[in-house]
């Protein structure tokens, strides 16, 4: 990808207008698949939908000062994690991305440079998770800097994952490591400065890494929903403890969550211990870790083994079960108690 | 649709958080339709595409302070209007919109009783477009209200109309009447001070009106489509001047319009002539206006006139015609100049 304008720097988004953005960014984008038939430019995007394939709808938007801080974050980390919190929804329902629309609100004193850096991060993740970004919309902010991003993907009729499909008795897993974006975002309030500063400790580096750029489990969701190995999932926008909640009453079930098998990255352990923090508790109420929590009927386990070689690095840490009464516990050292309320973001 | 929470007032959002918020979204929606296989409440929307449709999809937000003004329009005019938007530009293309996504940024101070009557309006124009609110997503702003409104529509395989398709000699329409929505606003800025002032004189007042709920031309947009009587269509969202210049200049052609032909609404001819302003210039250059410029071949006048015939009273006009030289022209009085600018977003 080149970048045009290199040659310029620092120019507000109003020396070009809106129509010279929408022709800077159609310029970077790759040649579009032949299922889009009209891409961005005209007043929408038409798409020829796969044969027999359901689609999957999501939209979800990243706010300066409630999801970014630009002293935190740099643009390009702003326009990657504003698609990767959709890819991560579509992974959730077990479907495969393939559209984008990107909605952009700038505020006057963004440059058009900011805008090329945004756009860097958008399409890092677009290319990698095989994404086309088809259309959008660019309009002034007199606030912050919002990326709404929509995103249509597909699924096999059969093959979805909701959260309403757990039973009791089913075991709970979930992707990778909890509490590193909340770790990282932790240790930028204290060090953030520029969007670029990172700790000289890996573990750490990892969980601000975590919070700039979230992985979307796309690969797992999409096995989990081929393979049906999972009978509910959802990802972890708000929170592991969010997640148990909204999974166990949508099931209709309870849930019962183990604290030592819980895969607290290490770098949170160490942040949250070292802030005076019980980081089994801010792991599971913190949100932005993108992992997935997914229910597996014992039944199913075969098939979740397979899921798994098929995944390489990627851990799926079993955390506790579904359950047949109403409460939502955590037990720890072989006490049960509620476990704590997920992110709130009101 | 009744309104839940009718028994109590003016309580924040933060009172009922974003669960709350959803979930009381989901009592006012009616019964989905069975192409919708999971709804708002999940990590993302599921639909059956219909059988060998191309799909359309469109992205528009609309802004407080930029798009709107609380003093100027109601919450359920800017749910209305952000709604009425998406609808239009799929319409311009020829399709019939089916399913939207509702992005909502909301302010602090923002009531709950108020997301009622943004969404009052925004039903209201779905239930009469037939469209389903298939999900979401809501967060805070910490700056404006922000309404963004992803919609989904359909159209048949080579029935489409995009900007591209006009060729010189093809007649130039607009639906409707221009200007209306600029003169509305101009009345609003004197006027306006809770979002409900309405001038007395019918006329002016069917201005503000156009303003605050502009009607998107989804019957038209969709006749055009289906019997090919268009070789190029778009939406009026940044007024005539603009959408002349960027139908002329995808289509590859120059266009020229007739000033005593364009059909200037009789309360803009009394607004802008009052405030000392040129009528037909402030009516080509005004946003807002949400009808639809069209080309139309000669050899498919015929299908126009059918058209015409099937819907009833809104009026489409004859203003001018693409051409096979470069020039944007507005003949007036004899004399052909430039035609204006359109609307101008940053």
């Amino acid at each position: 990808l080149n970048t045009p304008g290199s040659t310029t720097a620092n120019r507000l988004v109003s020396e070009i207008g809106e129509r010279g953005l929408i022709e800077r960014i159609r310029q970077r984008l790759p040649a579009p698949p032949p299922e889009l038939l009209v891409g961005p430019g005209d007043d929408a995007a038409v798409v020829q939908p796969e044969r027999g394939a359901l689609q999957i709808l999501t939209t979800d938007a990243v706010v300066e000062g409630v999801h970014f801080d630009l002293r935190f974050s740099t643009p390009a980390d702003v326009g990657y994690k504003a698609l990767a919190v959709n890819v991560s929804d579509v992974a959730a329902m077990g479907g495969t991305p393939r559209l984008a629309l990107l909605s952009l609100m700038l505020p006057d004193a963004f440059t058009v440079e900011n805008v090329d850096h945004l756009l860097d991060g958008f399409l890092e993740l677009g290319m990698a998770s095989r994404l086309t970004l088809a259309g959008g919309n660019i309009t002034r902010s007199p606030g912050p800097l919002i990326v709404d991003v929509t995103v249509a993907g597909s699924a096999r009729p059969r093959k979805l994952l909701t959260r309403k499909g757990g039973g009791a008795g089913d075991a709970l897993y979930v992707s990778g490591a909890i509490g590193a974006a909340a770790a990282g975002l932790g240790w930028l309030r204290v060090h953030g400065r520029t969007g670029t500063e990172r700790p000289a400790d890996p573990v750490l580096a990892e969980c601000v890494d975590r919070h700039r750029r979230p992985s979307p489990r796309a690969r797992l969701g999409a096995l989990l929903g081929r393979t049906k190995a999972a009978s509910a999932c959802m990802d972890l926008s708000d929170g592991l403890a969010d997640a148990v909640r909204q999974v166990a009453e949508a099931s209709g079930t309870g849930a019962c969550i183990h604290a030592f098998r819980l895969p607290v990255h290490p770098g949170a352990l160490q942040w949250f211990s070292g802030a005076g923090m019980d980081p089994v508790e801010a792991s599971v109420r913190g949100g932005d870790d993108y992992e997935l929590l997914f229910a597996v009927p014992p039944r199913r386990k075969g098939r979740l083994r397979n899921v798994q070689r098929l995944l390489g690095n990627l851990g799926v840490a079993f955390i506790g079960e579904l359950t047949d009464d109403a409460s939502i516990a955590l037990v720890r050292d072989g006490v049960a108690s509620e476990l704590p309320s997920g992110f709130v973001h009101f």
